[in-house]
């Protein structure tokens, strides 16, 4: 193979990747969600685990057994939030606290703005926002920490 | 092997198949929710798929690509009508026409309740609904034939 | 110009026309509600005029002067219809009635489906929906070609 | 011309000037919101602005290109908010924290009250409140300039 061959395989294989990541697909959603219940188990959480698209709306939703009820809400919301708002979840809360310049963002959209951690919007090689993360079920840490292991699966291994 | 050794072992197995379906799990949702999608696309309806639990919670919702926006709520809410009125969506639906004896549930419970085909609750083998399915995505026919083949699957093959 | 010059000023001019639609922006929603505004005023109707993206969120919405106080929920709403099940809300509307397959459809999502006259997708030349118009304000009839004048108009003169 | 001519020429544009602002119609909320919009996009703003009448209804409302999804509901909302409130969400704002007067009217209304900045009333030679401007999608400090920007843009250009 001469340079040019090369480089040719080079580019199309990065542009290959890069199609992959354009929009938010079933397969992409659950490939985020199996890693990130997989951790979940890993660390001994009982998490809801939700993957939205650019608009949002939940391509996924994965409730382990045992997990909250109100976690279910709250993982979706997240998804959405991110999203919306095209922030983490974590971000946000800063905004929100009482005396910051957004309190009462969460009173707004119908009650769908979450203003604490877990959930990540999932950006691509473009800086795009295709889809969001949203987990519930642990701690905020363990929140925080899910979600980001889902994006960063999303922006490594896929 | 005697007699009793042989009716000990058909009786755990027996009770091993029979525990597995006491009550909804995200591994059996997923896959009652895997077989539905597959039989989805393999008729070409782009469907979303809800399996809930017994409380009528989800446990996994799908959202296939390029299904309708709308059939998020309308999976997830029939996958609750089924297990918080015991019946198939299909059913209900000749108790909600006007004049009909349930006419108006369909506006009670939040607008949680779907009174079209698509939902069916899924029974155990004691007789007892540990859950259900919801289906939204083709024609009312192609969704109640999705949801009956995920019931029927969760009755055969699990 | 040689023959090959004028293929490539064509095919130029189409592929930027088509680029042009593959996405609702505000300039484009601007122009739909404009035309669609004049019409109604031409024809007599006080109308609300929505103009949805892709995700049926209302890219404008204009209230001509002494319209319904109810029309603008009916037309936000009717532009999210129209993307959220792709199809005419006058097409929903034979489905939905009692007795018809999605009778009870009208009662998801949050009361956003609306079931009579007056919205349509608009769809670009690949065949896809890009967004929904949505007209409320005159009898159904005049919702109806009002929307549909719009549609016309993004599709002929955009 | 005589003195008392004039006068009249002068009562009379007087006079027109202030008709003209006696109640939001469509053109005059286009006005305001067009020149928002071109505020936002010289700062680099991607908003959603809204223009109420003076019962809070939406005359106009238009989402900039990658607005956030969110901003539609609190632009809306803060454009009825000033109208149902009679005063800027940003002094609404003081009185909605935790321990102060109103807190709380944050969670009445059905969600629509909103209490941070970026929301003005648009008030008339007469001090009459006609409508209300509400915008949103940069950061706190921006959508407080620009709901100025737009409310001043009411009072001295139109």
């Amino acid at each position: 193979m001469n340079e040019n061959e090369i480089r040719r395989i080079v580019q199309d294989t990065v542009s290959a990747v890069k199609n992959r990541k354009k929009v938010m697909t079933l397969s992409l959603a659950e490939r985020i969600a199996d890693a990130t219940v997989a951790e979940a188990a890993r660390i001994g959480v009982r998490a809801v685990v939700c993957v939205s698209d650019a608009a949002g709306n939940p391509k996924i939703v994965k409730s382990m057994d045992d997990a909250y009820i109100a976690s279910y809400d709250i993982a979706v919301n997240k998804a959405f939030t991110v999203v919306a708002l095209k922030m983490p979840t974590s971000a946000l809360k800063e905004l929100a606290q009482p005396g910051a310049s957004l309190y009462g963002i969460q009173f707004t959209n119908n009650g769908k703005i979450v203003i604490f951690g877990g959930g990540d919007p999932l950006i691509n090689d473009d800086e795009v926002i295709i889809g969001g993360i949203g987990v519930s079920g642990g701690s905020e840490e363990q929140d925080i920490a899910l979600s980001a292991y889902g994006r960063k699966y999303f922006e490594t291994k896929i």
